[in-house]
């Protein structure tokens, strides 16, 4: 069985990006400030939903890009909102919002973007059961950042940091691959599976990006480096090295702080480095891969399938 | 025609009070925060929503609760969001979110707030209409208050003045009634007359609200004196004294600067009160609640129409 193409899946893709631009071109300011922080995302989240949306009963596009664009508003929305509270100053290596145009634009652009999601979804037919599952997928992300917000610099333990994971980035993937599997009309035992790699496939993804943020360069991430350690969001290399590093206690030094300057983030990387920490991290990011791969159902589109095995290798072979 | 009683609404409001407490009850720490907030409002959206829901084929409050709830915590999370922006200290008489708890939070709280509107329209079947209203009613206030945002400082013109007091107040109102005339099924015209009804009230009370800003009292009105004039929202007081005062220079002199102490709002107010300023929002308000009356239509139920015209009043004599 194999219903969809390459070409079928870069078409769609194609037109994404042309809806995505759409989405906000109805007010001039608003089209304005956003055109740019669009372009620069790697539509991870819309792409598993439309792949897992074409995995079996042949979906049009027609009928999945709104929902793949509204999810990729809805995690531009949440970026915006974030970058207020990290005071971050680039995004997808461009100046961001809160730090070009101030606080205020930023809450109102984000506010922008989550309404027009839910108004691309009600335009759209989906039903009700979407409409609410995306409520809960914002109401989610809000209770992470929100948990997030109030530990900065606490270490948190294994599980704390795995439900903080979950919250800020596993659950919403999930959430791509479970709607992708409902508009598909997938099996319910079918749509969990695909959740569930999704899931698994979030957990390792997000363990990368905590890697990333010691390890990775810059000009690729898009990210200052070292940027969650001085906003005192403390992560697994983090955690791992505390556990066991011989230099733990230079580690809590830097930590115990309220602000944390960029030669001590680079003193923060060198003893990480000297543990075992990135590897793992890579070792328990690969498990996860692992166990998403598994979860993956058998009896869907070949070439969906395989897309799906290629975007979990990617995610724990990317730099960027 | 007499459908509905006092009491019906009275009871109708013993809910909404429960239903909005219940609302932020998942979770401890948004409970904790969302409590105070919530309990302070006029209830003047969902008691409009209510109403107009109650205004001909007889809707049972089941059906109607959950709207007003989320039309309520749309306005909440509007106002957190606002306070950002204002940096407002007071609201509702409460400490903002904002001054408590930080910007951080105060965005976080707000998109929660929306997504649970949002998730209390899908879990009650209202149908892709009703969502789509209020997505659009959301991206209205936004774009209202991005120009609001990006016109600090500057005098509108008269119109400019009513395109901003329409987006920020006179959309939602009329979104309110709007969505009580869909739900009791009435007639497209009528929708319409009620809708209109609703402009024409929301044009009124942002007038007096923003003369209250100026000749209100604090421990009534819940907010700052002259927090507006403070953040830069030149209003209709200030449009109005500006062009036929005789000391308007010194007016235009403390508009000119960036930050304006409270001995100048002190001094601004004197120069408001010796023009007709007072009396021409006044009367202008007293217009528009003419206007809102004649829209009422004719063939609702009795005692809803009375309440529609209550509130009418209620909106150019109240001093909070």
């Amino acid at each position: 069985m194999n219903l969809i193409t390459a070409t079928d899946l870069t078409n769609d893709l194609r037109k994404l990006e042309i809806d995505i631009e759409k989405s906000v071109s109805e007010d001039e300011f608003i089209q304005e400030i956003c055109t740019p922080l669009l372009r620069g995302g790697k539509r991870l989240r819309p792409i598993l939903f439309l792949l897992c949306a074409r995995s079996k009963n042949f979906c049009s596009p027609e009928k999945a890009l709104p929902l793949a664009t509204a999810l990729e508003l809805i995690h531009t929305a949440s970026l915006v909102h974030d970058d207020i509270l990290d005071s971050a100053k680039k995004r997808r290596g461009v100046e961001t919002l809160n730090s070009k145009y101030g606080a205020q634009i930023a809450v109102l652009v984000g506010d922008y973007l989550f309404a027009k999601a839910f108004q691309l979804v009600a335009e759209n037919d989906y039903g009700n059961e979407v409409s609410l599952i995306l409520s809960k997928l914002v109401k989610k992300l809000c209770i992470g950042e929100i948990m997030q917000d109030r530990k900065l610099f606490v270490v948190p333990t294994l599980s704390e940091y795995y439900r903080q994971i979950d919250l800020k980035t596993a659950f919403f993937l999930s959430t791509c691959c479970r709607l992708g599997g409902i508009v598909a009309q997938l099996e319910k035992s079918d749509v969990e599976n695909l959740a569930n790699y999704g899931t698994s496939l979030g957990l390792a993804f997000q363990i990368v990006d905590d890697l990333l943020d010691f390890f990775g360069e810059e000009n690729i991430t898009g990210k200052a480096l070292g940027g969650d350690l001085k906003g005192g969001v403390i992560t697994l290399p983090v955690i791992r090295a505390l556990r066991i590093g011989k230099n733990s206690d230079t580690l809590k030094k830097i930590l115990a702080q309220d602000k944390i300057s960029n030669a001590e983030v680079l003193t923060a990387i060198k003893i990480i480095r000297e543990t075992d920490a990135v590897e793992y991290c890579k070792n328990r990011a690969a498990s996860h891969i692992y166990c998403a791969r598994l979860d993956l159902p058998n009896d869907i589109d070949k070439s969906v399938k395989n897309s799906l095995e290629k975007i979990a290798d990617f995610v724990i072979n990317r730099n960027w």
